[in-house]
């Protein structure tokens, strides 16, 4: 059995997107970060990161949702392919992705939403290398149907996992329509929306 | 024959240790980043997102010096287990690097020397994130010799990128006294005193 750790958040979603893609079974605990959750001390016993996501198989106890992704494709094969050019595409967008686009959201997120004073620079900053990523995707998808090319693979998954939550970095469509052809695709797979339901469902009531 | 874009940067500096503890021949090709020669249209055709460092091989093109580790180990066979937990740390500890560390060093670093005016909210959040990392990093590294477990993998020559440049994050080791060993050993290690003296070249004399 597979164990989740998550939250309705936009590295969290990745997981469960992937093991309904994978048709795996898992169990989803949710640590609920809006109220510090993760930094409680037997949360970072399981990671001393203390973020979600987390997957236990096991023994293997796991933080960050690139190396999950990478882990449940290798464990069965699908997902990423197993050799040449394809391959290195993928990675090169997980890492692009988790490097770049994540970070970029994020911070724009944060200095918009959430810093106790203006930051003007951090904001232009921010928000300006969100935009430029986007346009860097957009001309990606521009040549391939998906992320790493003609299959989807664990790469749009990362991928989407802050496209979902794109609003909270004030990044939109408008100026990527590659970006936004494929966004409307991935979120209309089945898988999709059963791991954003999950997710969604860990989050309490108002 | 292997070629490489690069310049003296924690990012590059990746790409010819991996090249030079592999033992494979490579050319390598200066991008002066101080200069913004990563934004000249030709280098751009190389690498959309506009930043060092880039490995040719053949017809491949690959960016994100991540994924060019993990393209030159499977290459190899070699600085990545082929399986197993060995295998899921490395790609845990490459992605905590590459979301984690090196955002948090780069921005530190941008905040505290390079913006316009005076962020304060901005330079506390990068300084504190980069200094929180260390002390995650020291914690992993209090447990096993090398990042990702008893041997010297790819995940080693990535977090050593960022340890070599954490002046300019202005990160000290003085309170990681587990990171600090590892550091010496790894910056020791004969292949990684050739790749430095190597990209260190490129840069021209003032
Ligand atoms: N690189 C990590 C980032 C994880 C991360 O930032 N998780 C967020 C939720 S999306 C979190 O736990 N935030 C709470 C905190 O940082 O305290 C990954 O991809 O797993
Ligand atoms: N995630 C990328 C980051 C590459 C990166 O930020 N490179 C820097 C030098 S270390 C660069 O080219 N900076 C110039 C710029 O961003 O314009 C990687 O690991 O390759």
């Amino acid at each position: 059995m597979l164990d989740v750790y998550a939250f309705a958040t936009p590295n969290s979603v990745k997981v469960p997107i992937a093991l309904e893609e994978l048709g795996l079974d898992y169990t989803l605990h949710a640590v609920n970060v809006r109220k510090g959750e993760q930094k409680a001390s037997d949360f970072v016993a399981l990671n001393p990161n203390a973020k979600v996501p987390v997957l236990l198989d096991g023994d293997l106890v796991l933080m960050e949702s690139a190396a999950i992704l990478v882990y449940l494709a290798e464990k069965t094969g699908r997902l990423l392919p197993a050799s040449g050019t394809g391959r290195a595409r993928v990675f090169e967008q997980l890492f692009f992705h988790a490097s770049g686009l994540s970070p970029a959201f994020g911070q724009a997120g944060f200095f918009q939403r959430f810093a106790a004073e203006p930051q003007p620079i951090a904001i232009e900053r921010f928000v300006s290398e969100a935009r430029r990523i986007v346009s860097v995707l957009d001309g990606v998808l521009a040549e391939r149907r998906y992320a790493a090319g003609d299959a989807f693979t664990i790469a749009d998954i990362a991928h989407f996992g802050w496209l979902w939550r794109r609003e909270f970095a004030g990044v939109g469509l408008e100026d990527a329509p590659n970006l936004a052809r494929w966004y409307a695709e991935i979120e209309a797979r089945p898988a999709v929306q059963r791991a954003i339901a999950r997710v969604n469902a860990l989050v309490p009531a108002a």
